[in-house]
């Protein structure tokens, strides 16, 4: 039951965002009672920080995958973002910025979650790229494993770009400036069969 | 007097940051009395905002004149960073952050003059550059745009880049990465031979 309600508030948030689902919402589209939720989370922030960690769990097992699948570092990078860009299709864009600002305790579990997983995976996949020739030797790993994932960020912030008419052409756009901004001369021949790439993959919902 | 009193009370700003110098110190600085300070500025807060306000426009003087004498809009950007880099070597790496945090008055001048004016002109850049077959035709103008700003921004921001040494290294790091994610084909073989020249430009400090 735990995990029924943490895949319908999951959803349920993605969908909606995370400030306008209350536990009514969630109890109704289950057909079951406000006091089965109870029994499992103590509040709503409770919730939200629970599928918060229940997503990052599921996006870990799934970004493995992907990892085990592609050719080289380059194609994991376009992969990876292949896949957050499905996903996000099905994403409320308030979401991440909401979290952030009204449950604190959810939003400290994803930068924990930056800092020890995240970070770590994009300077190893960094460190491959330099040792294959891909990426160029002069980048700093640690300045450009974080700056990835501080452009993610900024990508979702509709301060930095109140422009954003959609989230996913600004994350193209930011990728990509990304992925060239570190190529080597090889990599960018590399990069060139594989930037318009289609990948069939699944998107998070159907896991 | 009042130009005097700017100029000391930004130079102390840049050397010490804005925390740490006082009334008192800029007074002593000048031998002069703290009443004579009082004669132009309400209190600190407003030396702090009008230190920055004087600041802009004196930059934008010196951005006006490397842009007369560039060759083409990436040597411009190119130019314009390493003014800034002369500039920062003399900063107080906690400047930027200090006034963000402790004076909003004088943030929301920097902001606001971060909205009418870079941006608009990074855009112009961006422009130029596409026009001129240096810049890829794909780009996001706008997007682009902000994101220079940001990278900026980002580059002083030590819970972005907690690894930070030095800050300059950063910049230059996001600098390079957001020209070569921007360039055109055409655009790498001159920015080759652009990418290592020193540019003798007169530090902000001796204008």
């Amino acid at each position: 039951m735990k995990e029924k309600i943490l895949n319908e508030a999951e959803r349920l948030f993605w969908k909606y965002g995370v400030r306008t689902i209350t536990m009514d919402d969630i109890a109704r589209r289950l057909a079951i009672s406000k006091k089965t939720i109870y029994q499992y989370f103590t509040d709503k922030e409770d919730i939200v920080y629970q599928v918060v960690n229940y997503h990052i769990e599921h996006e870990m097992i799934e970004c493995t995958r992907l990892i085990d699948q592609s050719m080289n570092p380059l194609e994991e990078m376009l992969m990876i973002s292949d896949l957050m860009r499905r996903n996000a299709d099905m994403v409320n864009p308030s979401l991440l910025m909401d979290v952030q600002r009204y449950y604190p305790k959810a939003w400290d579990a994803f930068l924990q979650h930056k800092e020890g997983r995240i970070i770590t995976d994009i300077k190893a996949n960094l460190q491959r790229g330099v040792d294959q020739g891909l990426y160029r030797t002069d980048i700093d790993l640690e300045t450009m494993a974080r700056l990835r994932v501080e452009l993610i960020q900024l990508g979702f912030d509709d301060r930095a770009f109140p422009n954003n008419k959609d989230v996913m052409t600004t994350q193209d756009q930011l990728l990509h400036l990304f992925l060239r901004g570190i190529l080597s001369e090889q990599g960018f021949t590399v990069y060139n069969t594989l930037k318009n790439k289609e990948y069939n993959l699944t998107a998070y919902e159907n896991k």
